[in-house]
């Protein structure tokens, strides 16, 4: 997907602006300080709820707490910032980095200025080393960024969770993440930070299994014009929507100048495929690309700070012919060009074949790689062949030989798999790859519904998300079909946040289940504004609710369009609780005096639940 | 969900049947002959598709077969048919009820004629008997019912299947659906067949796993204002879409005539909650509620021609207390109104207390049971408890003592529930209800995302479907918000359509795959209006790929604006093959000569595999 918002009206960049510091309702931004490093900051989003109302007179509402959810808005939700984007997002990152001493100056850089915007020198590491976040936590040590992350992940205190009490955990995973689970599961290779030193405006978040599971989106221009500003809204709205990370899959003229401008104003981990770029310095001509060439893309790209690539180096020339009678052949835009050069010089994939130079350069920057799947089925016949998961034998070993090098790996999946055969995927990889952590677009578990591949890809998105898939790639309603515009990229975000979440819960990722409690909650107690407040999309749900019940009243109403008045079990079953509290009835004593003294008490009253 | 289309513009009975009659691109409705039964013409939809383009000169295209789907449309799409909604659908089944002979008319029926409609005689089983296809299929009588059911299963020969061939079957389902196995599976309990003998405009399906999933769409009027012709629509807009059943839960005043119209015009089962029309009878009082008012309901149901009943006889008396502590208590309507009786009285469940004679009257229409889950779920924190459980295992009681009264019996299940619970409760339903069908309401793998709730439950009931569950209640975007309209309610269809397809798959349903495959080709050939035309929603689709390409020549353009012409893997992917079946390239030779040739073939032309 290249191209995510047509169409769009001109913006300007107070728009843009305008649209992403846009609140949540009922929302602020909170900042949570750090431990180990006071000086941190670690934002979230708090929506605060409305009392239950106590039906019994003179008596005062109950009080429900603010729920703390996940901020993927940066600062652009910051009241307390005057931002703008020539000048970037703030450089929160710049001290922990420097403090650390093993960076210099690039000498020699191969990248400059772009129009309109300043220029820093970029940083690598110094004396050929090796900056990463993996090197730092096998040496035993707690960055700022595991800190953050730590308390990010956590949302709430463990006495704040769980209004039902979590009575099905499921996971492997703490109640409470600390920095030192954090640096753990980094060290492991089960985790990545991708955060290049180059994008200190990051804040970090972390990808494996055994943290809340993130989404990506895609954003970038294709062939059909789209101007740097729409690129930049593209972000800020799929950030606003909740968005972990952004993939730049620019393929234009300006894919420089478009990169600079998005990574200077994105508080999320960017993505790229090199290739992509690689190939346009080629005249789009495959056979001619280089080792030459794709190393000095990478390094272009590397000292503006994209925090990973996608490289396809696991697909080799002898995968190729597995590859002729699948119902729809390669499907990966980086696979077919590698694809195509292994075939026109009968040799080896050029990045498999430099793998030892391309992790020297990424340990340097500390950039992550995800191993590309160029080989995934893009249809249910062609999933788990062998063509695929020969390719993900290499990406295991790949995956070794980048953890040498103190490289954080992630490697990426398919595609097209009906349901009964997706865990095999995430057993294969967990096993071959050493347990690195999994990125999958969907997998879609069904080829027949163009129109609605956001729900065919969710549904096998959520099951290999729960089997310990650590990032989903989002798909929208457009996949397939054509460019997605603004409102496809909400539907495609929140539809993957859903995702995410389910799998969080079914994961028993202890911070999840709070937020499903407080809006259940609020929808048994009728506080539809809480309702709406507490929802991935609350514009979306109160809209809803508007189309049938649009006065102010019913919003506090005792019922909803659905079933009216008279048939809502809810209210009924809200009323059948008082009486049992009332007359203190338990299980044990429901057939005998508990249910009498109920059932007298009841009739006493009118046995009069409805209330028109 | 009462209601199923609102804000309708006044609809005219030539209004409805030019919507349901305007037929899907490129589709024309085929009638498959039966064998044992060789009047049988079981309707199947057949799409027909455009040829492969050949490149070689000279050399003419390569014609591609007609799919066939599943037709759940009727006589409303036979265009040799004259329909008038006044007179209803043809009788198919009544010269088979006949034929049986164990029939005869209701002497003193309890229904009347309904104004604007001719009334028939409503017919019983003889002296008390049981007509019920459980009682045929365990005497080891094939019905016109059964074989009709399994030729519907099939849809294609084994012969036409799978281009791909399914190399991954999963299930228990045989490679051909024969008339003998359908009537096997609805003896041993695992399937039914819901076709009251009052129902004769109805085309047979069954419920039962081992078969295709079916979904089920609500309709119905509500307190709110809606037309008994509303109503018709509503249920005219579901089956286009593809809903195997309706259930009417209407409430209103005219929940006799309304129920009328739709069953004398419904070629799908149609489904009520009897205690809904029974509360209409006493004032909305629940408490009010008799075993006479609720029995007369159900005859008088039994005479029009209800298919199935879903009742609430599982929930017990001592079995509302283990609801006090829950987050949202009883989300069931029907649910929430016999705990309010049993609360009352402080008498056991009036279905349960006289299940014996309930079973009579349903043995004697061949009304099919769902018993009713009113203590299902309602949030991620109620889910798999206590009272849900207590319910099911009362449930399974009910199924066994229904099935020695012939009677057909599926169950109904939750809800909401996290995905790493689900699968229990397909387990518990399996085990406690001897394999009777389940049903399910999703489930809603997440309670965060009103609006979306058509995705959140798709996850679920996907999942579902595939562990076992073989009929799903659709779920549409405006659940828990408000009414649906009438694009809910093909959104809710369709993403029903592709969660029940999605578990086809995945059971490895043998007449499933051919369709993605046919998808998957047409995409990957970039027979874009075949693309379109094999969706499930083909006029979506095609607008989606209009709003960025809406030039017919991009109809057959080997690029979309997702990737733009340089940048698509399909096209790359296509030549390659081409290159490497012209040097005859396998896996085994791919690293010497085969390789090659194939590199040098490729170089000799050029390389150029990028046209713009």
């Amino acid at each position: 997907m290249a191209d995510a918002i047509k169409n769009s009206p001109k913006v300007t960049h107070e728009a843009i602006l305008a649209r992403i510091s846009n609140p949540f309702p009922n929302s602020r931004k909170v900042f949570v300080p750090g431990q180990l490093f006071p000086d941190l900051r670690i934002p979230m989003r708090e929506i605060a709820q409305n009392p239950t109302p106590n039906p019994a007179p003179g008596k005062t509402p109950t009080p429900n707490p603010p729920i703390r959810v996940y901020d993927t808005t940066g600062p652009f939700t910051d009241p307390d910032l005057q931002l703008s984007l020539v000048d970037g997002l703030p450089r929160l990152r710049t001290p922990w980095i420097q403090a650390r001493g093993d960076v210099e100056p690039v000498p020699t850089p191969l990248t400059g200025p772009v129009p309109g915007r300043t220029w820093r020198q970029p940083l690598r590491a110094k004396a050929n080393g090796r900056v990463t976040q993996l090197k730092y936590a096998r040496q035993g040590v707690i960055t700022p960024e595991m800190e953050f992350i730590a308390i990010r992940e956590n949302l709430t205190t463990p006495a704040e969770r769980n209004l039902a009490g979590n009575r099905h955990p499921s996971g492997e995973i703490p109640a409470v993440i600390t920095p030192e689970f954090v640096r753990d599961e980094v060290a492991a290779g089960r985790a990545i930070i991708p955060a290049n030193i180059n994008h200190p405006e990051l804040e970090p978040m972390i990808i494996g299994r055994k943290f809340l599971v993130k989404i990506n989106a895609n954003i970038g221009n294709s062939a059909v014009t789209s101007s740097i500003d729409e690129e930049v809204e593209k972000l800020a709205w799929s950030i606003r929507w909740g968005a972990d990370t952004a993939m730049d899959l620019s393929t234009g003229p300006d894919i420089h100048q478009t990169r600079e401008w998005i990574l200077r104003n994105s508080p999320v981990p960017i993505g790229t495929v090199p290739i992509y770029q690689a190939l346009e310095k080629v005249g789009g001509k495959a056979e001619e690309l280089t080792w030459e060439i794709i190393r000095d893309t990478m390094l272009e790209q590397a000292e503006q700070g994209v925090d990973y690539f996608t490289l396809h180096a696991g697909l080799l020339l002898e995968f190729i012919p597995l590859t002729v009678h699948r119902v729809t052949g390669i499907v990966s835009r980086g696979g077919s060009i590698m694809a195509k050069w292994c075939l026109a010089h009968h040799k080896q994939n050029l990045l498999y074949a430099h793998w030892d130079e391309v992790c020297e350069i990424l340990a340097a920057y500390d950039i992550a790689v995800s191993l590309g799947d160029g080989l995934r089925s893009g249809s249910i016949a062609d999933a788990n062949d062998e063509a695929q998961f020969a390719e993900l034998k290499v990406q295991g070993e790949l995956t070794h030989r980048a953890w040498k090098y103190d490289v954080q790996v992630m490697n990426e999946g398919p595609g097209h798999i009906p349901m009964h055969l997706i865990k095999e995927n995430m057993d294969k990889q967990m096993e071959w790859c050493g347990e690195a952590p999994f990125y999958t677009l969907g997998p879609l578990t069904t080829d027949i519904a163009p129109g609605y591949d956001h729900i065919t890809s969710a549904i096998g998105a959520a099951m290999i998300g729960w089997y310990g898939t650590a990032m989903l790639c989002y798909v929208t309603p457009k996949e397939h079909l054509g460019l997605p515009n603004r409102e496809d990229v909400r539907v495609g975000v929140v539809t993957y946040k859903l995702a995410a979440h389910s799998a969080d819960l079914a994961k028993g990722h202890p911070a999840a289940q709070v937020r499903d409690d407080a809006l259940s909650k609020a929808r048994f107690e009728f506080r539809w504004e809480d309702q709406f407040n507490l929802a991935l999309d609350p514009d979306r749900a109160r809209e809803y609710h508007d189309e049938t019940l649009p006065a102010e009243s019913a919003k506090t109403a005792h019922f909803c369009s659905m079933c009216g008045p008279k048939f809502c079990s809810m209210k009924i079953s809200q009323e059948l609780r008082a009486y049992a509290e009332q007359a203190g009835v338990t299980e044990a004593n429901a057939k005998d005096q508990g249910m009498q003294q109920m059932a007298r008490a009841f009739r006493d009253t009118g046995g009069e639940i409805y209330h028109e």
